[in-house]
């Protein structure tokens, strides 16, 4: 296989992810929000980038079926009903319901890659489920890391090289200066994934704003072990038992 | 001091370093071939984006004055008088002309920074150079790689972490995400700087374009030991002996 890394999805336009296998990181935390909303029986998530468009497809959905999550300087937006620690997002509340989501960091980089050919998206949480499907599709991948507001975040990176590292266990990978960077990262850290975010600048900001429970919960890796899947503008959960081929090829 | 790092030069605009104390990394090769030229007595370097521009600057100066330096993919451009294997630029070749230079990354990357309030060109072959200067000066610097068509490079990363991991045997650094990954990378690297090189992407093209020797050259720690300064649109080499404050604010 190959895989290549971006650090951030800075420099990347609206068709540079036209026709490739994406896998979206974002760590701290849209990405593990993003898991466990679906695991938890939420029926989609709608990722857009602005607070604008959000209520806009808010308000095109019944009330009873639509939830509004997401954050802005890490923090819940006025009149949304749910932040974006994963936590919130519990079986109760988003059962059924379409999750209109829009982050500083991920929510953008998963709408960047509306038009890719398959489009994952991944965290700690769900590395060895995506891991499973990525070397059963194979091919050639691409991991995009969400960053922070456009600047490398190690947590990501990690994330991204605890990924290779895992696909190397049972496949051939070839990887660039990145990737392979992505690796060093991940020898570096895989022993305390916890420790490596809180010294992280994402982990340290949402620490001091109160959210220290939160890099507990992203750093529990394998603890929401699911495939969600960009499909268009929606992501939605890989059933289980679905073959891995019939996620390909779900953007347009 | 602080210590901040950029993988390289997307993202930012035309002002995007202006007023900062800048570090610029193009390690393969035009950094490197930058403190040569001036270490072997050229009178000064004029880095500039595109061949256009490089050959109306070399119209308006005399021609016993002046060399066209630089590469396209890698190889001299047609019509130039060297290409940027840091060996062409010898003391017989270069010594009192004013070299302009255009290459792929490090020409526009230093070009970025014309409105820096400092800005210091740098590579393995003066890193020793670079960071006695900025202990000297203090304050917060940005490291700014150039990269490899606008993603990341490990050399770049690797040289970055090695300036870093100076300033911290004489000084506290506080430094971010990326600046605490170029660490882990040069504590990787340290002790085969030339095997790193071999295995970026870089290298490996230059071996494959019959530049290996080049990469020697570049991974040669300390050995064209000069701080040469961006003041304006030119780079000139920091008198030995003169102050390091003397060389800050000789950006516009």
């Amino acid at each position: 296989m190959k895989i290549e890394v971006f650090f951030s999805p800075v420099g990347i336009d609206e068709l540079g992810m036209r026709g490739r296998n994406v896998i979206i990181i974002d760590v701290l935390r849209a990405t593990t929000t993003i898991c466990t909303a679906l695991s938890n029986g939420a029926r989609e998530v709608i990722p857009t980038a602005d607070i604008e468009n959000a209520t806009k497809i808010s308000s095109n959905l019944s009330s009873d079926s639509r939830l509004l999550g997401g954050e802005r300087q890490g923090k819940k937006i006025d009149g949304f009903d749910l932040g974006n620690s994963p936590a919130e997002y519990s079986p109760e509340k988003v059962r059924n319901k379409s999750i209109i989501f829009t982050t500083t960091n991920g929510a953008g980089a998963i709408h960047k890659c509306r038009y890719a050919s398959t489009a994952l998206v991944a965290s700690f949480v769900n590395v060895s489920a995506i891991v499973e499907t990525i070397v059963e599709i194979g091919g050639t991948w691409t991991i995009l890391c969400s960053g922070r507001q456009g600047a490398f975040s190690v947590e990501d990176a990690t994330c991204a090289g605890m990924i290779i590292s895992k696909v190397k266990e049972v496949s051939e990978v070839d990887t660039e200066d990145a990737g392979l960077t992505t690796l060093i990262l991940y020898k570096n850290y895989k022993k305390s994934i916890l420790g490596m975010m809180k010294k992280s600048q994402h982990g340290q900001y949402l620490v001091s704003i109160g959210f220290e429970e939160d890099l507990k919960f992203c750093s529990n890796v394998d603890g929401v072990p699911v495939v969600p899947v960009v499909s268009g503008l929606v992501v939605r959960i890989k059933q289980p038992g679905s073959s891995a081929q019939s996620i390909t090829g779900q953007t347009p």
